[in-house]
Protein backbone atom coordinates (compact mmCIF):
# COMPACT_ATOMS: atom_id res chain seq x y z
CA UNK A 1 0.00 0.00 0.00
CA UNK A 2 1.69 3.33 -1.04
CA UNK A 3 0.62 6.79 0.82
CA UNK A 4 1.24 10.20 -0.35
CA UNK A 5 4.13 11.79 1.07
CA UNK A 6 3.30 14.18 4.35
CA UNK A 7 5.23 15.92 6.91
CA UNK A 8 5.62 13.86 9.62
CA UNK A 9 7.11 14.35 13.18
CA UNK A 10 7.85 11.76 15.67
CA UNK A 11 9.33 13.13 19.51
CA UNK A 12 10.50 10.81 21.83
CA UNK A 13 13.01 8.35 20.19
CA UNK A 14 13.26 5.03 22.67
CA UNK A 15 12.26 1.80 21.39
CA UNK A 16 8.98 2.65 20.53
CA UNK A 17 9.07 6.54 18.90
CA UNK A 18 12.41 4.74 16.51
CA UNK A 19 10.32 2.19 15.51
CA UNK A 20 7.44 4.55 14.92
CA UNK A 21 10.13 6.67 12.84
CA UNK A 22 11.68 3.97 10.71
CA UNK A 23 8.39 2.95 9.41
CA UNK A 24 7.37 6.43 8.22
CA UNK A 25 10.25 6.74 6.51
CA UNK A 26 10.38 3.22 5.22
CA UNK A 27 7.11 4.19 3.72
CA UNK A 28 8.83 7.44 2.02
CA UNK A 29 7.33 10.15 4.37
CA UNK A 30 9.84 12.79 5.21
CA UNK A 31 10.35 12.60 8.93
CA UNK A 32 11.51 15.21 11.25
CA UNK A 33 12.82 13.35 14.81
CA UNK A 34 13.27 14.87 18.20
CA UNK A 35 14.77 13.39 21.42
CA UNK A 36 16.42 14.19 24.49
CA UNK A 37 19.56 12.63 23.84
CA UNK A 38 19.90 13.55 20.16
CA UNK A 39 22.14 10.51 19.71
CA UNK A 40 19.28 8.43 19.76
CA UNK A 41 18.11 10.21 16.00
CA UNK A 42 21.81 9.41 14.76
CA UNK A 43 20.67 5.68 12.81
CA UNK A 44 17.45 7.98 12.05
CA UNK A 45 19.08 10.43 10.59
CA UNK A 46 21.62 8.37 8.47
CA UNK A 47 18.08 6.57 6.93
CA UNK A 48 17.28 9.76 5.58
CA UNK A 49 15.29 11.52 8.76
CA UNK A 50 15.66 15.25 10.09
CA UNK A 51 16.86 15.82 13.44
CA UNK A 52 15.56 19.10 14.94
CA UNK A 53 17.39 20.88 17.40
CA UNK A 54 14.25 21.41 19.93
CA UNK A 55 10.91 19.93 20.15
CA UNK A 56 9.57 22.83 19.09
CA UNK A 57 11.27 22.91 15.89
CA UNK A 58 10.34 19.54 15.27
CA UNK A 59 6.82 19.56 15.80
CA UNK A 60 6.43 22.74 13.27
CA UNK A 61 7.90 20.88 10.53
CA UNK A 62 5.17 18.20 10.94
CA UNK A 63 1.69 18.08 10.21
CA UNK A 64 1.09 15.00 11.68
CA UNK A 65 3.33 14.92 15.11
CA UNK A 66 3.18 11.82 16.74
CA UNK A 67 4.25 11.78 20.69
CA UNK A 68 5.94 8.64 22.24
CA UNK A 69 8.02 9.31 25.64
CA UNK A 70 8.62 7.53 28.92
CA UNK A 71 5.53 8.60 30.43
CA UNK A 72 3.15 11.49 30.57
CA UNK A 73 5.13 13.85 33.28
CA UNK A 74 7.50 13.88 30.61
CA UNK A 75 5.18 14.12 27.78
CA UNK A 76 3.71 17.15 29.40
CA UNK A 77 6.84 18.77 30.08
CA UNK A 78 8.13 18.87 26.67
CA UNK A 79 4.62 19.65 24.97
CA UNK A 80 4.43 22.94 27.56
CA UNK A 81 8.37 23.53 26.33
CA UNK A 82 6.91 23.49 22.81
CA UNK A 83 3.42 24.92 23.24
CA UNK A 84 3.97 28.03 20.91
CA UNK A 85 3.78 25.24 17.87
CA UNK A 86 1.37 23.26 18.21
CA UNK A 87 -1.65 25.46 17.19
CA UNK A 88 -2.97 23.60 13.98
CA UNK A 89 -1.06 20.32 14.60
CA UNK A 90 -2.79 16.84 14.60
CA UNK A 91 -1.04 15.64 18.01
CA UNK A 92 -1.00 12.08 18.39
CA UNK A 93 0.09 10.83 21.58
CA UNK A 94 0.94 7.38 22.14
CA UNK A 95 2.76 7.83 25.42
CA UNK A 96 1.33 5.37 28.26
CA UNK A 97 0.02 6.60 31.15
CA UNK A 98 -3.82 6.69 32.85
CA UNK A 99 -6.71 7.92 31.12
CA UNK A 100 -6.81 11.18 33.39
CA UNK A 101 -3.35 11.83 31.87
CA UNK A 102 -4.71 11.40 28.28
CA UNK A 103 -7.84 13.72 29.18
CA UNK A 104 -5.57 16.49 30.38
CA UNK A 105 -3.29 16.83 27.98
CA UNK A 106 -6.37 16.85 25.09
CA UNK A 107 -7.99 19.81 27.36
CA UNK A 108 -4.17 21.35 26.89
CA UNK A 109 -4.25 20.59 23.18
CA UNK A 110 -7.70 22.40 22.86
CA UNK A 111 -6.31 25.11 25.17
CA UNK A 112 -3.50 25.81 22.44
CA UNK A 113 -5.10 25.02 19.21
CA UNK A 114 -3.91 21.63 18.67
CA UNK A 115 -6.06 18.55 17.51
CA UNK A 116 -5.44 15.54 20.12
CA UNK A 117 -5.81 12.22 19.23
CA UNK A 118 -4.59 9.63 22.29
CA UNK A 119 -3.20 5.57 21.19
CA UNK A 120 -2.80 3.19 22.78
CA UNK A 121 0.18 0.59 21.34
CA UNK A 122 -0.93 -3.35 21.43
CA UNK A 123 2.81 -4.19 20.17
CA UNK A 124 6.14 -4.17 21.11
CA UNK A 125 8.63 -2.27 19.33
CA UNK A 126 9.82 -4.77 16.80
CA UNK A 127 6.15 -5.42 15.67
CA UNK A 128 5.31 -2.00 14.78
CA UNK A 129 4.60 -1.57 11.14
CA UNK A 130 4.04 -5.45 10.84
CA UNK A 131 0.40 -7.43 10.95
CA UNK A 132 1.49 -8.25 14.96
CA UNK A 133 0.91 -4.60 15.75
CA UNK A 134 -2.72 -2.93 16.82
CA UNK A 135 -3.78 0.51 18.35
CA UNK A 136 -6.50 1.78 19.94
CA UNK A 137 -7.49 5.06 19.54
CA UNK A 138 -9.99 7.94 21.38
CA UNK A 139 -10.12 11.89 20.86
CA UNK A 140 -10.54 13.59 18.17
CA UNK A 141 -12.41 11.44 15.61
CA UNK A 142 -11.57 14.30 12.77
CA UNK A 143 -7.63 13.62 13.28
CA UNK A 144 -7.82 9.96 12.77
CA UNK A 145 -10.17 10.18 10.01
CA UNK A 146 -7.38 12.57 7.91
CA UNK A 147 -4.46 10.63 9.56
CA UNK A 148 -5.77 7.29 8.54
CA UNK A 149 -3.75 6.24 6.09
CA UNK A 150 -0.14 6.76 7.80
CA UNK A 151 -1.26 5.46 11.28
CA UNK A 152 -2.77 2.39 9.24
CA UNK A 153 1.09 1.88 8.43
CA UNK A 154 2.08 1.38 12.35
CA UNK A 155 -0.46 -1.47 12.77
CA UNK A 156 -4.01 -2.05 12.60
CA UNK A 157 -5.75 0.59 14.27
CA UNK A 158 -9.21 0.89 16.01
CA UNK A 159 -11.47 4.28 17.13
CA UNK A 160 -13.30 4.01 20.32
CA UNK A 161 -14.70 7.09 20.91
CA UNK A 162 -14.26 10.76 21.39
CA UNK A 163 -13.75 10.53 24.89
CA UNK A 164 -9.82 11.09 25.00
CA UNK A 165 -9.61 8.72 27.93
CA UNK A 166 -10.93 5.61 26.26
CA UNK A 167 -8.35 4.03 24.53
CA UNK A 168 -6.02 4.73 28.02
CA UNK A 169 -8.63 3.28 29.92
CA UNK A 170 -8.92 -0.06 27.77
CA UNK A 171 -4.94 0.20 27.58
CA UNK A 172 -4.61 0.19 31.38
CA UNK A 173 -7.33 -2.47 31.76
CA UNK A 174 -6.50 -4.77 29.40
CA UNK A 175 -2.59 -4.65 30.56
CA UNK A 176 -3.85 -5.39 34.04
CA UNK A 177 -5.44 -8.02 33.09
CA UNK A 178 -2.26 -9.30 31.18
CA UNK A 179 0.25 -8.91 34.38
CA UNK A 180 -2.40 -10.66 36.38
CA UNK A 181 -2.39 -13.62 34.06
CA UNK A 182 1.67 -13.51 34.01
CA UNK A 183 1.64 -13.56 37.61
CA UNK A 184 -0.56 -16.44 37.52
CA UNK A 185 1.99 -17.96 35.28
CA UNK A 186 5.17 -17.42 37.09
CA UNK A 187 3.35 -18.80 40.18
CA UNK A 188 2.45 -22.10 37.97
CA UNK A 189 5.86 -22.56 37.07
CA UNK A 190 7.20 -22.14 40.23
CA UNK A 191 4.56 -24.86 41.93
CA UNK A 192 5.93 -27.09 38.97
CA UNK A 193 9.02 -26.97 39.57
CA UNK A 194 9.05 -27.40 43.20
CA UNK A 195 6.47 -30.73 41.99
CA UNK A 196 9.25 -31.86 39.61
CA UNK A 197 7.68 -30.45 36.40
CA UNK A 198 9.21 -28.88 33.73
CA UNK A 199 7.63 -25.30 33.14
CA UNK A 200 7.84 -26.28 29.16
CA UNK A 201 6.31 -29.54 30.34
CA UNK A 202 3.66 -27.47 32.43
CA UNK A 203 3.01 -24.42 29.88
CA UNK A 204 1.42 -26.28 27.16
CA UNK A 205 -1.29 -27.67 29.25
CA UNK A 206 -1.77 -24.30 30.78
CA UNK A 207 -2.19 -22.19 28.47
CA UNK A 208 -4.80 -24.93 26.80
CA UNK A 209 -6.71 -24.81 30.12
CA UNK A 210 -6.40 -21.11 30.25
CA UNK A 211 -8.12 -20.93 26.34
CA UNK A 212 -10.72 -23.35 27.27
CA UNK A 213 -11.31 -20.97 30.77
CA UNK A 214 -12.17 -17.78 27.88
CA UNK A 215 -16.02 -18.68 27.42
CA UNK A 216 -16.72 -18.87 31.41
CA UNK A 217 -14.61 -15.37 31.07
CA UNK A 218 -17.44 -13.59 28.57
CA UNK A 219 -19.76 -15.36 30.84
CA UNK A 220 -18.67 -13.37 33.70
CA UNK A 221 -18.36 -9.97 31.90
CA UNK A 222 -22.20 -10.23 31.01
CA UNK A 223 -22.77 -10.88 34.91
CA UNK A 224 -21.04 -7.84 35.56
CA UNK A 225 -22.48 -5.56 33.64
CA UNK A 226 -25.84 -6.81 34.53
CA UNK A 227 -25.04 -7.32 37.91
CA UNK A 228 -26.93 -10.43 37.71
CA UNK A 229 -24.59 -12.93 40.05
CA UNK A 230 -27.05 -15.13 41.29
CA UNK A 231 -26.85 -18.81 40.00
CA UNK A 232 -24.30 -19.93 37.29
CA UNK A 233 -22.07 -22.97 36.72
CA UNK A 234 -19.28 -21.70 39.43
CA UNK A 235 -20.18 -20.31 42.48
CA UNK A 236 -17.87 -18.38 44.91
CA UNK A 237 -18.56 -21.01 47.54
CA UNK A 238 -16.90 -23.51 45.05
CA UNK A 239 -13.92 -21.38 44.16
CA UNK A 240 -13.06 -20.78 47.43
CA UNK A 241 -12.97 -24.01 48.28
CA UNK A 242 -10.97 -24.81 45.12
CA UNK A 243 -8.48 -22.25 45.97
CA UNK A 244 -7.90 -22.80 49.70
CA UNK A 245 -7.03 -26.30 48.18
CA UNK A 246 -4.06 -24.58 45.62
CA UNK A 247 -2.63 -22.31 47.99
CA UNK A 248 -2.29 -25.27 50.37
CA UNK A 249 -0.74 -27.28 48.26
CA UNK A 250 1.47 -24.37 47.15
CA UNK A 251 2.79 -23.78 51.01
CA UNK A 252 3.65 -28.02 51.00
CA UNK A 253 5.36 -26.88 47.88
CA UNK A 254 7.16 -24.20 49.29
CA UNK A 255 6.09 -21.19 46.79
CA UNK A 256 4.55 -18.21 48.69
CA UNK A 257 1.45 -17.28 47.87
CA UNK A 258 1.43 -13.76 47.59
CA UNK A 259 0.03 -13.01 44.48
CA UNK A 260 -2.92 -15.66 44.98
CA UNK A 261 -4.07 -14.80 48.35
CA UNK A 262 -5.42 -11.30 47.53
CA UNK A 263 -7.14 -13.22 44.80
CA UNK A 264 -8.93 -15.49 47.62
CA UNK A 265 -9.40 -12.02 49.81
CA UNK A 266 -11.93 -11.01 46.77
CA UNK A 267 -13.64 -14.00 46.72
CA UNK A 268 -13.53 -14.35 50.84
CA UNK A 269 -15.16 -10.77 51.40
CA UNK A 270 -18.14 -11.40 49.11
CA UNK A 271 -18.65 -14.80 50.83
CA UNK A 272 -18.22 -13.20 54.53
CA UNK A 273 -21.14 -10.41 53.21
CA UNK A 274 -23.29 -13.44 52.52
CA UNK A 275 -23.11 -14.60 49.09
CA UNK A 276 -21.17 -17.84 49.16
CA UNK A 277 -24.32 -19.37 46.02
CA UNK A 278 -23.47 -16.60 43.60
CA UNK A 279 -21.50 -16.58 40.59
CA UNK A 280 -17.75 -16.43 41.01
CA UNK A 281 -17.58 -13.21 38.78
CA UNK A 282 -19.15 -11.20 42.04
CA UNK A 283 -15.81 -10.73 43.30
CA UNK A 284 -15.32 -8.17 41.36
CA UNK A 285 -17.48 -5.91 43.98
CA UNK A 286 -14.69 -6.46 45.97
CA UNK A 287 -12.86 -3.85 44.40
CA UNK A 288 -15.95 -1.84 44.80
CA UNK A 289 -16.28 -2.19 48.60
CA UNK A 290 -12.28 -1.97 49.20
CA UNK A 291 -11.74 1.76 47.32
CA UNK B 1 -18.11 -46.92 21.92
CA UNK B 2 -19.42 -49.78 23.59
CA UNK B 3 -17.39 -51.60 26.78
CA UNK B 4 -17.58 -54.83 28.16
CA UNK B 5 -20.21 -54.58 31.52
CA UNK B 6 -17.70 -53.96 34.52
CA UNK B 7 -17.98 -53.66 38.34
CA UNK B 8 -17.50 -50.13 39.41
CA UNK B 9 -18.12 -48.86 42.63
CA UNK B 10 -18.47 -44.59 43.11
CA UNK B 11 -16.74 -43.31 46.45
CA UNK B 12 -18.80 -39.52 47.55
CA UNK B 13 -21.37 -38.83 45.28
CA UNK B 14 -20.95 -34.92 45.41
CA UNK B 15 -21.56 -33.11 41.88
CA UNK B 16 -18.59 -35.04 39.89
CA UNK B 17 -18.63 -37.96 42.20
CA UNK B 18 -22.81 -38.07 40.98
CA UNK B 19 -21.70 -37.37 37.17
CA UNK B 20 -18.86 -40.25 37.15
CA UNK B 21 -21.45 -42.47 38.69
CA UNK B 22 -23.94 -41.37 36.08
CA UNK B 23 -21.50 -41.80 33.07
CA UNK B 24 -20.79 -45.26 34.16
CA UNK B 25 -24.42 -46.18 34.36
CA UNK B 26 -25.07 -44.60 30.98
CA UNK B 27 -22.77 -47.07 29.34
CA UNK B 28 -24.38 -49.78 30.79
CA UNK B 29 -21.71 -50.66 34.14
CA UNK B 30 -22.87 -52.24 37.37
CA UNK B 31 -21.90 -49.00 39.28
CA UNK B 32 -22.34 -49.12 43.55
CA UNK B 33 -22.44 -45.94 44.61
CA UNK B 34 -21.29 -44.72 48.31
CA UNK B 35 -21.96 -41.60 50.18
CA UNK B 36 -22.36 -40.43 54.33
CA UNK B 37 -25.32 -38.44 53.07
CA UNK B 38 -26.96 -41.62 51.96
CA UNK B 39 -29.68 -39.00 50.13
CA UNK B 40 -27.32 -37.91 47.79
CA UNK B 41 -27.41 -41.24 46.13
CA UNK B 42 -31.57 -41.47 45.37
CA UNK B 43 -31.29 -40.34 41.81
CA UNK B 44 -28.69 -42.77 40.48
CA UNK B 45 -29.98 -45.51 42.37
CA UNK B 46 -32.99 -44.65 40.50
CA UNK B 47 -31.29 -45.00 37.11
CA UNK B 48 -30.01 -48.67 38.07
CA UNK B 49 -27.14 -47.74 40.86
CA UNK B 50 -26.87 -49.93 44.06
CA UNK B 51 -26.18 -48.36 47.25
CA UNK B 52 -23.96 -49.17 49.60
CA UNK B 53 -24.50 -49.25 53.29
CA UNK B 54 -20.93 -48.36 53.99
CA UNK B 55 -17.69 -47.49 52.35
CA UNK B 56 -16.28 -50.79 52.63
CA UNK B 57 -19.31 -52.78 51.42
CA UNK B 58 -19.30 -50.51 48.07
CA UNK B 59 -15.08 -51.07 47.42
CA UNK B 60 -15.68 -54.34 48.00
CA UNK B 61 -18.82 -54.46 45.35
CA UNK B 62 -16.44 -52.82 42.60
CA UNK B 63 -13.58 -53.79 40.90
CA UNK B 64 -12.57 -50.08 39.52
CA UNK B 65 -12.90 -48.05 42.46
CA UNK B 66 -13.28 -44.23 41.92
CA UNK B 67 -13.10 -41.88 44.87
CA UNK B 68 -14.30 -38.45 44.53
CA UNK B 69 -14.17 -37.14 47.77
CA UNK B 70 -14.84 -33.42 49.07
CA UNK B 71 -10.78 -33.08 49.93
CA UNK B 72 -7.53 -35.25 51.14
CA UNK B 73 -8.53 -35.21 54.50
CA UNK B 74 -12.32 -37.01 53.52
CA UNK B 75 -10.18 -39.20 51.20
CA UNK B 76 -7.96 -40.60 53.67
CA UNK B 77 -10.66 -40.61 56.55
CA UNK B 78 -13.36 -42.42 54.34
CA UNK B 79 -10.43 -45.03 52.59
CA UNK B 80 -8.34 -45.92 56.71
CA UNK B 81 -12.42 -47.13 57.60
CA UNK B 82 -12.52 -48.98 54.66
CA UNK B 83 -9.02 -50.34 54.57
CA UNK B 84 -10.61 -54.12 55.16
CA UNK B 85 -11.52 -54.01 51.28
CA UNK B 86 -9.15 -52.48 49.83
CA UNK B 87 -6.87 -55.61 48.51
CA UNK B 88 -6.44 -55.95 45.19
CA UNK B 89 -8.33 -53.54 43.91
CA UNK B 90 -7.32 -50.23 41.30
CA UNK B 91 -8.15 -47.16 43.31
CA UNK B 92 -9.11 -44.50 41.47
CA UNK B 93 -8.75 -41.01 43.32
CA UNK B 94 -9.91 -37.78 41.33
CA UNK B 95 -10.41 -36.07 45.00
CA UNK B 96 -8.87 -32.71 44.63
CA UNK B 97 -5.22 -31.86 46.73
CA UNK B 98 -1.88 -31.17 46.50
CA UNK B 99 0.91 -33.82 45.18
CA UNK B 100 2.11 -34.79 48.92
CA UNK B 101 -1.64 -35.92 49.53
CA UNK B 102 -1.69 -38.00 46.10
CA UNK B 103 2.09 -39.69 47.31
CA UNK B 104 0.81 -40.40 51.03
CA UNK B 105 -2.52 -42.76 49.41
CA UNK B 106 -0.42 -44.25 47.35
CA UNK B 107 1.60 -45.04 49.46
CA UNK B 108 -1.10 -46.16 52.06
CA UNK B 109 -2.93 -48.19 48.83
CA UNK B 110 0.10 -50.05 48.54
CA UNK B 111 0.86 -51.06 52.45
CA UNK B 112 -2.98 -52.59 52.23
CA UNK B 113 -3.02 -54.22 48.62
CA UNK B 114 -4.52 -51.87 46.56
CA UNK B 115 -3.29 -50.54 43.03
CA UNK B 116 -3.35 -46.26 43.48
CA UNK B 117 -3.78 -44.12 40.43
CA UNK B 118 -4.36 -40.28 41.08
CA UNK B 119 -6.91 -38.47 38.15
CA UNK B 120 -6.51 -34.67 38.25
CA UNK B 121 -10.12 -33.86 36.78
CA UNK B 122 -10.03 -30.44 34.00
CA UNK B 123 -13.73 -30.29 33.50
CA UNK B 124 -17.04 -29.29 35.65
CA UNK B 125 -19.09 -31.71 36.49
CA UNK B 126 -21.10 -30.47 33.98
CA UNK B 127 -19.03 -31.92 31.20
CA UNK B 128 -18.02 -35.38 32.69
CA UNK B 129 -18.45 -37.89 30.10
CA UNK B 130 -18.16 -35.78 27.01
CA UNK B 131 -15.28 -34.01 24.81
CA UNK B 132 -15.13 -31.40 26.95
CA UNK B 133 -13.51 -33.40 29.95
CA UNK B 134 -9.93 -34.06 30.39
CA UNK B 135 -8.36 -36.05 32.93
CA UNK B 136 -4.62 -36.81 34.02
CA UNK B 137 -3.18 -39.61 35.64
CA UNK B 138 -0.48 -40.82 37.46
CA UNK B 139 0.40 -43.76 39.17
CA UNK B 140 -0.02 -47.32 39.03
CA UNK B 141 0.49 -47.18 35.03
CA UNK B 142 -1.25 -51.09 34.96
CA UNK B 143 -4.40 -49.69 36.34
CA UNK B 144 -4.31 -46.76 34.22
CA UNK B 145 -3.85 -49.51 31.41
CA UNK B 146 -6.35 -51.61 32.28
CA UNK B 147 -8.88 -48.98 32.83
CA UNK B 148 -8.41 -47.36 30.18
CA UNK B 149 -11.81 -47.95 28.53
CA UNK B 150 -14.20 -47.11 31.31
CA UNK B 151 -11.70 -44.17 31.88
CA UNK B 152 -11.92 -43.10 28.39
CA UNK B 153 -15.77 -42.55 29.07
CA UNK B 154 -15.40 -39.77 31.67
CA UNK B 155 -13.21 -37.95 29.46
CA UNK B 156 -10.08 -37.30 27.49
CA UNK B 157 -7.38 -39.29 29.62
CA UNK B 158 -3.58 -38.36 29.72
CA UNK B 159 -1.00 -40.64 31.88
CA UNK B 160 1.77 -38.07 33.40
CA UNK B 161 4.04 -40.96 35.01
CA UNK B 162 4.77 -43.74 38.27
CA UNK B 163 5.21 -40.43 40.66
CA UNK B 164 1.28 -40.07 42.11
CA UNK B 165 1.44 -36.64 42.80
CA UNK B 166 2.61 -35.61 39.37
CA UNK B 167 -1.41 -35.38 38.08
CA UNK B 168 -1.73 -33.39 41.61
CA UNK B 169 1.73 -31.11 40.72
CA UNK B 170 0.26 -30.42 37.24
CA UNK B 171 -3.10 -29.90 38.57
CA UNK B 172 -2.44 -27.20 41.30
CA UNK B 173 -0.21 -25.01 39.23
CA UNK B 174 -2.25 -25.23 36.30
CA UNK B 175 -5.13 -23.60 38.89
CA UNK B 176 -2.78 -21.25 39.77
CA UNK B 177 -1.98 -20.09 36.91
CA UNK B 178 -6.01 -19.89 36.00
CA UNK B 179 -6.83 -17.95 39.36
CA UNK B 180 -3.87 -15.38 38.39
CA UNK B 181 -5.98 -14.99 35.36
CA UNK B 182 -9.14 -14.65 36.54
CA UNK B 183 -7.91 -12.23 39.20
CA UNK B 184 -5.96 -10.35 36.04
CA UNK B 185 -9.34 -10.20 34.54
CA UNK B 186 -11.83 -9.12 37.73
CA UNK B 187 -9.11 -6.51 38.31
CA UNK B 188 -9.58 -5.49 34.23
CA UNK B 189 -12.65 -5.32 34.70
CA UNK B 190 -13.05 -2.95 37.33
CA UNK B 191 -10.83 -0.65 36.11
CA UNK B 192 -12.57 -0.41 32.75
CA UNK B 193 -15.85 0.21 34.83
CA UNK B 194 -14.05 3.11 36.88
CA UNK B 195 -13.04 4.39 33.16
CA UNK B 196 -16.20 4.05 31.55
CA UNK B 197 -16.11 0.83 30.17
CA UNK B 198 -18.44 -2.09 30.29
CA UNK B 199 -17.09 -5.94 30.49
CA UNK B 200 -18.58 -7.23 27.96
CA UNK B 201 -16.84 -4.30 25.51
CA UNK B 202 -13.44 -5.12 27.41
CA UNK B 203 -13.15 -8.49 27.69
CA UNK B 204 -13.02 -9.55 23.79
CA UNK B 205 -10.15 -7.01 23.43
CA UNK B 206 -8.65 -8.47 27.03
CA UNK B 207 -8.54 -12.22 25.64
CA UNK B 208 -7.63 -11.47 22.21
CA UNK B 209 -4.35 -9.68 23.60
CA UNK B 210 -3.72 -12.55 26.53
CA UNK B 211 -3.92 -15.20 23.35
CA UNK B 212 -1.26 -12.80 21.44
CA UNK B 213 1.17 -12.77 24.95
CA UNK B 214 0.76 -16.93 24.68
CA UNK B 215 4.16 -16.88 22.68
CA UNK B 216 5.67 -14.99 24.92
CA UNK B 217 4.75 -17.07 28.53
CA UNK B 218 6.06 -20.07 26.36
CA UNK B 219 9.67 -17.92 25.26
CA UNK B 220 9.15 -17.47 29.28
CA UNK B 221 9.10 -21.16 29.62
CA UNK B 222 12.05 -22.00 27.89
CA UNK B 223 14.33 -19.68 30.17
CA UNK B 224 12.73 -20.50 33.21
CA UNK B 225 13.76 -24.21 31.99
CA UNK B 226 17.12 -23.08 30.49
CA UNK B 227 18.17 -20.61 33.63
CA UNK B 228 18.92 -18.42 30.47
CA UNK B 229 17.14 -14.62 31.44
CA UNK B 230 19.38 -12.73 29.56
CA UNK B 231 18.40 -10.83 26.78
CA UNK B 232 14.61 -11.25 25.59
CA UNK B 233 12.30 -8.45 24.15
CA UNK B 234 10.54 -7.95 27.29
CA UNK B 235 13.24 -6.80 30.48
CA UNK B 236 12.13 -6.41 34.13
CA UNK B 237 13.09 -2.91 33.80
CA UNK B 238 10.61 -2.61 30.93
CA UNK B 239 7.78 -4.10 32.53
CA UNK B 240 8.28 -2.54 36.21
CA UNK B 241 8.15 0.75 34.40
CA UNK B 242 4.74 -0.31 32.60
CA UNK B 243 2.93 -2.02 36.00
CA UNK B 244 4.23 1.26 37.77
CA UNK B 245 2.23 3.02 35.27
CA UNK B 246 -1.11 0.81 35.45
CA UNK B 247 -0.43 0.65 39.04
CA UNK B 248 -1.03 4.49 39.15
CA UNK B 249 -3.65 4.34 36.57
CA UNK B 250 -5.59 2.04 38.93
CA UNK B 251 -5.31 4.06 42.06
CA UNK B 252 -5.90 7.01 40.05
CA UNK B 253 -9.80 5.06 38.89
CA UNK B 254 -10.46 4.14 42.44
CA UNK B 255 -9.45 0.49 42.22
CA UNK B 256 -7.70 -1.14 45.16
CA UNK B 257 -4.36 -2.48 43.59
CA UNK B 258 -4.28 -5.49 46.05
CA UNK B 259 -3.92 -8.61 43.51
CA UNK B 260 -1.41 -6.58 41.35
CA UNK B 261 1.21 -5.05 43.71
CA UNK B 262 2.51 -8.74 44.41
CA UNK B 263 3.43 -9.27 40.88
CA UNK B 264 4.98 -5.86 40.68
CA UNK B 265 6.74 -6.93 44.27
CA UNK B 266 8.12 -9.80 42.54
CA UNK B 267 9.53 -7.87 39.38
CA UNK B 268 11.36 -4.97 41.88
CA UNK B 269 12.92 -7.98 44.03
CA UNK B 270 14.93 -9.11 41.05
CA UNK B 271 15.62 -5.56 40.01
CA UNK B 272 17.00 -4.91 43.41
CA UNK B 273 18.84 -7.71 43.03
CA UNK B 274 20.45 -6.06 39.70
CA UNK B 275 18.81 -7.88 37.10
CA UNK B 276 17.14 -5.07 35.18
CA UNK B 277 18.43 -6.43 32.22
CA UNK B 278 17.46 -9.74 32.57
CA UNK B 279 14.24 -10.72 30.74
CA UNK B 280 10.41 -10.92 32.69
CA UNK B 281 10.85 -14.23 33.36
CA UNK B 282 13.37 -14.11 35.83
CA UNK B 283 10.38 -12.77 38.58
CA UNK B 284 10.11 -16.38 39.10
CA UNK B 285 13.18 -16.59 41.02
CA UNK B 286 11.60 -14.34 43.54
CA UNK B 287 9.66 -16.97 44.93
CA UNK B 288 12.33 -18.97 45.39
CA UNK B 289 14.34 -16.64 47.21
CA UNK B 290 11.35 -15.95 49.82
CA UNK B 291 10.50 -19.49 49.89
Amino acid sequence: MSTTPEHVTVIGLGNLGRALAETFLRHGHPTTVWNRDANKADALVAAGAKAAATAEEAIAAGDLVIVALLDSTVARRVLAGAAGAVAGRALVNVTSGGPEDARELAAWADEHGARYLHGAVYAVPQTIGTAGSSISYSGEETVHRRWQPLLDLLGRGTFLGRDAGLASGYDVAILAGMYGMIGGFLHATAMAAAAGVRATELTPMLLSWLTDSFPALSTFAEEIDSGGFSGGESSLAMNQAGLATIIRASRELGVPVGTLAPVKDLIDRQIDDGHGAASLSRAVESFRSAA
